[in-house]
C-alpha cells in the first residue's frame, strides 16, 4: 500500500455519534457508516441492542454504564478510555443516546480529546423529544400556542434541576423533560406552586421508538401517582403540555385547546 | 397477486418525513426508505437538492415554496394537495426540513389528513439546532451552565415572535432561534432592553451541514451589523449563548465561561 506512507501518521478522529432514541431506523446514514467502521465503541448502558447489532461485528464494545441516579462509570474514567483507545490508533466511536449535543456531557469528553491533542467530530442524532412527538402524533410547536419549545433535564450535577418555573407553569408551555422519571413529584410540586393548572396534560413516553414503547397520558395533578402505577423500567421522557393526539378528541374543550 | 384481494383497500399513510438539515448523510434510514418508495413528494423551497436526489426517480416532486417572509403556497393549498394525492392512492411523502415536529406547521397538515379520514405517520428528523451544535463543536446543554435549552422561532403568525425575554436575557442561557435572520435587530433590541450582556456570544450558522455552510461568530452588540455584512442567502439558525469552540480560547475569561 504505497499510499499509506503519504498518510498523516496521526490518530483517527474520535467520533461522537448520536444513536437516536433506539429504533435503528432512526440512525442517520452517517451514524450507520461510523458504526460499521468503528474498532472501539463506547456506549451507555441503555444503548439500543438493535443499534449495536448494526455495528462492525469485530468492534470492541465497551459499556460505560451511565444511567440517571444509578451507579456508573465516573466521567473521568470514560474520558480516559476514549483518549487511550484513540491514542492506540483505533477508530473510536463514542455512541450517545439521542443527540450528542443534548444532555450527554459532550463538552467534557471533547475537552479531554482537546487536552490530549486528539481530533474529533460530532455526528448529530435524533433527540428523544422528536421521537416522543412522533409517538404522540403531535407537533412540539404550534402557531398560536407555543413559539418556543424547552428541553430540560430532570436532574443535574446538584440533584433535582431548578428551572424557570414561572415560565414553565404558564398555559400553552411545551417542554420535554429528559431523565425526569424520578423527579415527577418534584416537578409537579414546583409547577403547581408557581400556578400551573393541575389539568395541564403531561405525557410520559417510555422506550420512545423501541419495541417496548409505552405512553402514559396523564395530567399534572395525577402525574406522580400514574407514573408509580405504570412502573416504567426503560428510558423515559416527560412531555409537559402535550397529550397524545388520539386522546385529544375525548378531552373537554379547554384541555383540547391546550393539548 | 392473490394476497392483494385481502389487503384493505384504503390509501397509504401520508408520511411526514424529516429531511434533516440538508446533508443527505443526516437522513435517517427510515426517511431514506420513505423517499425511495414515494410516488409524490411535497417539499419546501429550501429542500436540499442532495436529499431530493436520493428519492425515487419516478416520484412526482411538488415544491410548496414555503420560506420565511417570502411569497409561498398558502397552507390550505398544501393541505389540499396532500389530501388529493393520498386519496388517489399515491404514496405521499410530505418532506419537511429538519424535524417535522419543530416549526413546520405539522399539526395543520395532520388535521387535514384526519378531516379527510386519511392515515398518516411521522418520521422524525435531525433538527437544525443539532446540526448547528455539531458545526460549532459545542454542546447545547452543559452541567453548571444550562440545564435547559430553548428552541424559538424568530417570527410567527403575528410577525416577530414575542418570547420570555427576561429569561432569555439571563447569563448562561442557550437558545436556538429558527428563522431568525430577518429578526436579528428585533431580537437584539428585546434582549438588551431586558438586561442581556452586550458581550453575550451569538453565532449564526447558515446552511448547517450543507456544502455552503458558513459560521458568523459575533456578540449580541454586533449581531445585526455582522449579519448585514455577511449577507447570508441560505437558511440560517441563530445560536444565542454559544461561540464556536475554536474561537472560545481567544475570548476573555468572562466570555469563555459563558460560551
Amino acid at each position: 500500500m504505497p499510499s499509506h506512507r503519504q498518510m498523516p501518521p496521526g490518530p483517527h478522529p474520535v467520533a461522537f455519534v448520536g444513536a437516536g432514541p433506539g429504533d435503528p431506523g432512526l440512525l442517520t446514514l452517517n451514524a450507520l457508516h461510523a458504526l460499521q467502521r468503528a474498532e472501539v465503541i463506547l456506549h451507555d448502558r441503555l444503548a439500543s441492542p438493535a443499534v449495536l447489532a448494526l455495528a462492525n461485528p469485530d468492534a470492541q464494545l465497551i459499556e460505560t454504564g451511565k444511567t440517571g441516579f444509578a451507579p456508573s462509570t465516573p466521567q473521568g474514567d470514560i474520558n480516559t478510555l476514549i483518549v487511550a483507545h484513540a491514542r492506540r490508533g483505533m477508530r473510536v466511536v463514542r455512541l450517545k443516546s439521542g443527540d450528542p449535543a443534548i444532555f450527554s456531557r459532550l463538552d467534557e469528553e471533547i475537552a479531554a480529546c482537546d487536552a490530549a491533542g486528539l481530533p474529533w467530530t460530532i455526528l448529530p442524532g435524533i433527540t428523544a423529544a422528536s421521537a416522543a412527538a412522533a409517538a404522540l402524533g403531535q407537533s412540539l410547536t404550534r402557531r398560536d400556542r407555543n413559539s418556543a419549545l424547552r428541553l430540560l433535564t430532570g436532574h443535574d450535577v446538584n440533584g433535582f434541576a431548578e428551572q424557570d418555573w414561572v415560565a414553565l407553569a404558564r398555559p400553552g408551555t411545551v417542554a420535554a423533560i429528559y431523565m425526569g422519571k424520578k423527579t415527577a413529584r418534584f416537578l409537579q410540586g414546583r409547577l403547581l406552586m408557581h400556578g400551573a393548572d393541575p389539568a395541564t396534560p403531561v405525557t410520559v413516553v417510555e422506550n420512545a421508538s423501541r419495541p417496548g414503547q409505552r405512553i402514559v397520558a396523564t395530567a399534572l395533578a395525577t402525574l406522580p401517582a400514574d407514573l408509580d402505577a405504570a412502573a416504567l423500567g426503560g428510558p423515559a421522557i416527560t412531555m409537559l403540555g402535550l397529550a397524545p393526539r388520539k386522546a385529544v378528541a375525548a378531552l373537554p374543550e379547554l384541555q383540547k385547546e391546550r393539548a
